[in-house]
């Protein structure tokens, strides 16, 4: 295979035999998460660079994925890099209880770009354990302990990170008794409320958690989570007034609201967080990923002064070894700095409302089987249907298909890494992804999506 | 301050301003764990280096708690450092899908070194998330729900590893909801059997065990997780025959033994995984910290092939956007390589055996503020007693105390940081910790104990 893409980056010189053996150890010794392990077969990467990777082979691709939308600033971003190598060499770790100059520095650079007053920062090392504390933050603030969620949403993979979630993941873990209560989000083209325009949505959906609110009893609601954009359940933007009108019922109700931008946040949406377009500001707000880009395990909980003050003279009872880790969040101070020296947000946003967002409404214009697509920045979903009429999906809800499976596959051999979620595309490159390779990029989708449309009646 | 230990190292050219800085910013920005954050004090540390830490203002501590008993090579070991940032220099970061050579390498050499045929290795970013995903293995593998844990343990601090955990870190998070009950272990110096020796202790408390097994209902009992050694909560090493009792219990009654090496793992007893002094192999067996001794987030499991095999056809449910993340894995390759090089698990079992093990002993029979001393390798507790026949603690059980306090105090005000809990201080300093060191280290404690002494009847 050789591939379609070239954007001056040399091909590698690369190690075969490396790429074997590296492909017979992880069969023979990793356990893969989210996997059969006998069924599968992962593919090597060797090497990355900005938006792209290179296979065993020394195949290159572009990657519309940002891995797990992580790489938000791109691979191997050089002041990155030296950063981590700096931190490596004058301090890897220190327990959470000392005082730590990388940590200082990442949280406040973090609280000054984190909405209203969101200035403490309590560090995990990823997302779903930025999800657990923030909850329990919320339980011990309010003395309440149900946590209500949305249905199409994803929160992390421990205990109750994935019983807040909202998709199939949850399924085999969710034992009714983590006192998660899920509600409909806002979702026009697959409305729960027979809704016509988004405005009608938005009513509706916050007519049906006000509801819900009245039927398990506001007063044992601790908090309310959700995505600020839903990410991996399909880039559904909040339609008109619906954000807001959430805060105001937890205001209303005294529940917590927690925003979790792990996947939206840094830039991901063409705003430093997925909120500031709706001009709200939640109680907690959840992040990672974009944070260092994934470069160093890193996530954790921006809080605010009301829920920080209730630890003021009281223990916050919880923590873990790595918390505010030297490494992680020298990282990060370097990944916040190198995205305002480069205006990276800004490219995010310019990609999106000048590349991305017309040649994906190009896509739903001459493909018929582009059901819509939506999004913001560099975080899109095409949604992908058999019947436009019908609006059957190209995968049924929580599987793959035969056709989706050979979508990504041709993808695949035209250079490009996708995203691929049931029945869904997303585009989701890192912020400062050129626009000749975005451009690239969502020309080898047009083709792609040609194929699609053979599927589609 | 001047400090009373040197061991050759040069003091630092100190940067007070930043410390002055970075302890402005953490006061302002950084919200702690397991603190009440307006009551804390945090000492800033700015370097470190083996064995000892500098905090802010140039003063020179022997670091006798490896943090939080995790950097079981030393601070800033140069192999381990310079892996990390040739690491960085290639591949910071791929999703877990996708095949990483410093991953495939990283599972080779924890699998070549975990006892049996725990040959598979799910990586997680931390000890509490490795608990996490075996007990949802242990959960699925069975189709039963309930997990026996012991009091005095700790497990980790999201929500089921804290409920997991029996220590007081668990009460403000339990909920009673989350399937976890709790056992009695052995532990003859507060013998819950009233027993007098070790072997009745460890009968008494198999019997135990066995009988709550039969009140819960083996076929409702997925998992029993403890600690190989119990660290935090007190370093208490099981009697004989208790662990092989427990094993044998669990294979009887179909339940999955979880050994959790998150303290325990990596050399910190004297051989790799303290569950080899007593010739046992768990079915799952945890491991964080001392795998790349915290210098990159990194946590896992060991799996045997049966549970493997339940997910060989079937999908594990769960994961996390850094599961075996190339930078964390890359740390801990090095870190196993150094440990081997350096034959640094022998050097923990001869400092146990001929440095630490026998001051100890001489600090039991000289100090009457005494009550016990425990341990293996570099994984000792001092347990300090207000009175030798009543054997009342120095603090009360989940609290500390003045007299406690000003131990800790003493220790820092010579040159020593000490890891204490309730009413211990524990010795666990790098395994590679120089015999010099050692020797400085426990002549400090030696004099603490003095004005113990004076706390006690
Ligand atoms: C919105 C959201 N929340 C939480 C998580 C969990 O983060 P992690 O995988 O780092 O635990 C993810 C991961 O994809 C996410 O997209
Ligand atoms: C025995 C044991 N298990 C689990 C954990 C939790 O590990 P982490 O803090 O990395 O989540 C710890 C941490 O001290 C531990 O000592």
């Amino acid at each position: 295979m050789t591939s379609t893409i070239d954007s001056g980056i040399q091909p590698l010189q690369h190690d075969s035999e490396g790429a074997r053996r590296a492909y017979e150890l992880d069969r023979k010794h990793v356990f893969h998460s989210w996997s059969a392990q006998d069924l599968l077969d992962p593919m090597v990467i060797i090497a990355a660079e900005g938006s792209h990777v290179w296979d065993g082979e020394g195949n290159k691709y572009l990657d519309f994925s940002s891995q797990l939308v992580n790489t938000n600033i791109g691979h191997q971003h050089p002041a990155v890099v030296s950063a981590i190598a700096a931190q490596a060499a004058k301090l890897c770790t220190i327990a959470p209880g000392y005082v730590n100059d990388a940590r200082s520095e990442a949280a406040r650079l973090i609280a000054e770009r984190t909405p209203g007053e969101l200035d403490k920062i309590f560090f995990t090392n990823g997302g779903a354990d930025a999800n657990e504390h923030a909850v329990r933050m919320a339980r011990l603030h309010t003395g309440r302990h149900k946590v209500l969620s949305a249905y199409r949403s994803y929160h992390g993979g421990t205990q109750l990170a994935v019983n807040l979630t909202g998709d199939p993941r949850r399924w085999a873990s969710d034992n009714a008794s983590t006192g998660t209560i899920h509600f409909f989000p806002p979702y026009l083209y697959r409305t729960a409320f027979h809704s016509t325009t988004k405005e009608e949505e938005s009513q509706r959906a916050l007519e049906h958690l006000e509801q819900l609110v009245g039927f398990e009893g506001p007063s044992t609601i601790a908090a309310l989570i959700l995505e600020s954009i839903p990410g991996t359940a399909g880039i559904y933007l909040p339609p008109p007034g619906y954000l807001q009108g959430v805060r105001d019922l937890c205001t209303r109700y005294g529940i917590v609201l927690i925003c979790d931008e792990v996947m939206s946040g840094f830039g991901r949406t063409g705003k430093w967080f997925a909120v500031e377009h709706f001009d709200v500001v939640p109680d907690l707000l959840t992040f990672a990923k974009g944070v260092n880009s994934g470069y160093v395990p890193l996530g954790g909980v921006a809080i605010s002064p009301e829920i920080a003050a209730t630890f003021g003279q009281r223990v916050y009872p919880g923590g873990l070894t790595y918390s505010g880790h030297p490494l992680a969040t020298a990282a990060a101070v370097a990944t916040i700095k190198a995205m305002e020296d480069e205006q990276t947000v800004q490219h995010a946003a310019f990609l999106g409302e000048t590349v991305i967002g017309p040649a994906l409404s190009g896509f739903a214009d001459r493909h018929p089987s582009v059901g819509e697509v939506r999004g913001t920045g560099v975080f899109w979903a095409i949604e992908l249907v058999k019947n436009r009429g019908t609006r059957e999906p190209m995968a049924a809800y929580g599987t793959s298909s035969p056709e989706m499976n050979q979508l990504v596959a041709a993808c695949k051999s035209r250079g490009l890494l996708p995203f691929a979620n049931f029945n869904r595309i997303h585009v989701v490159p890192p912020c400062n992804t050129l626009v000749a390779d975005a451009r690239a990029g969502l020309s080898i989708l047009d083709e792609v999506l040609d194929i699609a449309d053979g599927f589609a009646a």
